[in-house]
């Protein structure tokens, strides 16, 4: 089953001519899902080939402008190129309110269906779920109510061993147990055991994506052992203060979070404008936990 | 005294790489004004050198997303590059309200203050006035309420002739009376002829913008003359029914426009994406007049 995250933004509040503002596309199974939507996003999108009209779900983490401020053009230019299928949008309270408010003074509508989800700020949720993905939103801890989320798939069952099958002539009213895991007692007195004609399916995988928040170590229980943690970094450790302040994490503390996670991978994003280039983040997050790396604009991520 | 245009978006509804949506900057005598902001407006800026923080004035022509969706983002970044300078925007009625939406659910304010002054929908208007300047608004015709702007120098004083004054010996006293064109009667029964003593002024000059409008001729009078007329020109000649149902304009309207007008020069944009480039446009309008020039992203004009 396919499943990459494609980069469309790893700057901060202030853009860059390297880095836009947060947004990442992701594609897992059938579904594709854009999280966050700073401004430029369209464009990123139409740079990097990504199909507008292929969006499912939208996932807007938190009212900052730098995560959403691309949302409205975005819609826009989908009903502008003749989109008629129905977009989901889950963020917090108040989006809707404000996307109705620029529909108004406009004088427009989309010729789509968007149906929006407001999200608790409290809580984890589930916010989807079909037969091949989950999508899960939990609290971060920032300036205003903020969410992140898990993209899970769903464990897929085991792949039959085709050569061995067809040996043994096993009867295709035997697959279905087979492949769930169970053994099979025929007629005769004989069985067919499932590890000897299947071979497991690979482990579903999660993706994490944490947005803007401060150091919060309770999140961990969230995403235990993800594929990949997606984690804000907007300070070096020079900047813990201000990082402090600010209610952001320094790359250190991301990598913290990877460790106690127990993730596979951890991959570090929302540099602030104030730096060149992240590799000063990277450095530093690494020393912390080796299997970091530095999200780019336009970096794809497989799975 | 410097007058420029800089072409920041001279695209359509929807961006492309070549042409963002529409967005201009014009430095004017000391004033620093930026008129409409399409997404993507603030990158543009850095791209082409345009400082941020000595912006003035924001004249916002109508509340279609490709004309202010940048505009949030702009005014969050001068905050976060610690703007302190207040700033006054014109707009349509409504865009206070959504900027006001907007900070109140990103829990936020800026660092300095936002003098709105909302537009009259139906008659024109002098929005700004200092001894330098002076900005009046329009209507326009379009689906919703839109308007045009001029921003016009004031005329200078003439200039003096500093060898004739000084062969002639002319006291300072005399000077501020020469410079108006006006003639002294010295003590002695001689006369100082303003003409011998002063070069005219160059002619003030005046720049007109007309933002998104079908065809509307009766709006000839707000710019009769005037140095350079920027009208919108989204379509070509055989979208002509296209640009009446979107009350847009073709190329040839907008030469038109420009013939009717009598002003010095023509400057077309909006181009549609549908076009790979205005070549055509420019085309059909320069056969109805002939000092038309198409708008690209970063074009830098003087008047």
């Amino acid at each position: 089953m396919s499943f990459s995250v494609r980069i469309l933004g790893s700057g901060s509040a202030v853009p860059t001519a390297r880095r836009n503002p947060t947004s990442q596309y992701i594609q897992c199974s059938s579904r594709h899902i854009l999280i966050d939507c700073g401004e430029g996003t369209q464009l990123q999108m139409r740079k990097f080939g990504v199909k507008f009209q292929k969006l499912d779900i939208i996932l807007i983490s938190h009212l900052h402008g730098d995560h959403y401020f691309g949302l409205m053009g975005l819609l826009s230019t989908m009903h502008l190129l003749g989109r008629l299928k129905e977009l989901l949008i889950f963020g917090p309270k108040g989006l809707k309110e404000i996307v109705d408010l620029q529909l108004k003074h406009g004088n427009g509508g989309f010729g789509y269906d968007i149906v929006f989800k407001e999200m608790d700020s409290n809580t984890h949720d589930m916010l989807f779920e079909d037969n091949k993905i989950a999508i899960r939103s939990f609290p971060l801890k920032h300036k205003i109510s903020t969410h992140g989320f898990t993209i899970t798939e769903k464990q897929k069952e085991a792949k039959l061993i085709k050569a061995q099958i067809e040996q043994d002539n096993v009867l295709v009213e035997h697959y279905h147990l087979l492949k769930k895991g169970i053994d099979v007692q025929l007629e005769d007195g004989n069985v067919l055991r499932s590890e000897d004609y299947t071979e497991p399916a690979p482990n579903a995988k999660v993706y994490a994506f944490c947005s803007d928040t401060a150091y919060f170590p309770e999140v961990v229980n969230e995403f235990l052992g993800a594929d990949i943690l997606y984690h804000e970094a907007t300070f070096t450790d020079k900047y813990v203060d201000r990082a402090k302040a600010t209610m952001h994490s320094t790359a250190s503390e991301a990598a913290n979070i990877a460790v106690r996670s127990a993730v596979k991978k951890l991959l570090i994003g929302h540099i602030s404008a104030r730096f060149d280039t992240g590799e000063t983040h990277l450095l530093e997050a690494r020393r912390v936990f080796t299997e970091t790396y530095l999200a780019e604009d336009g970096d794809e991520i497989r799975l």
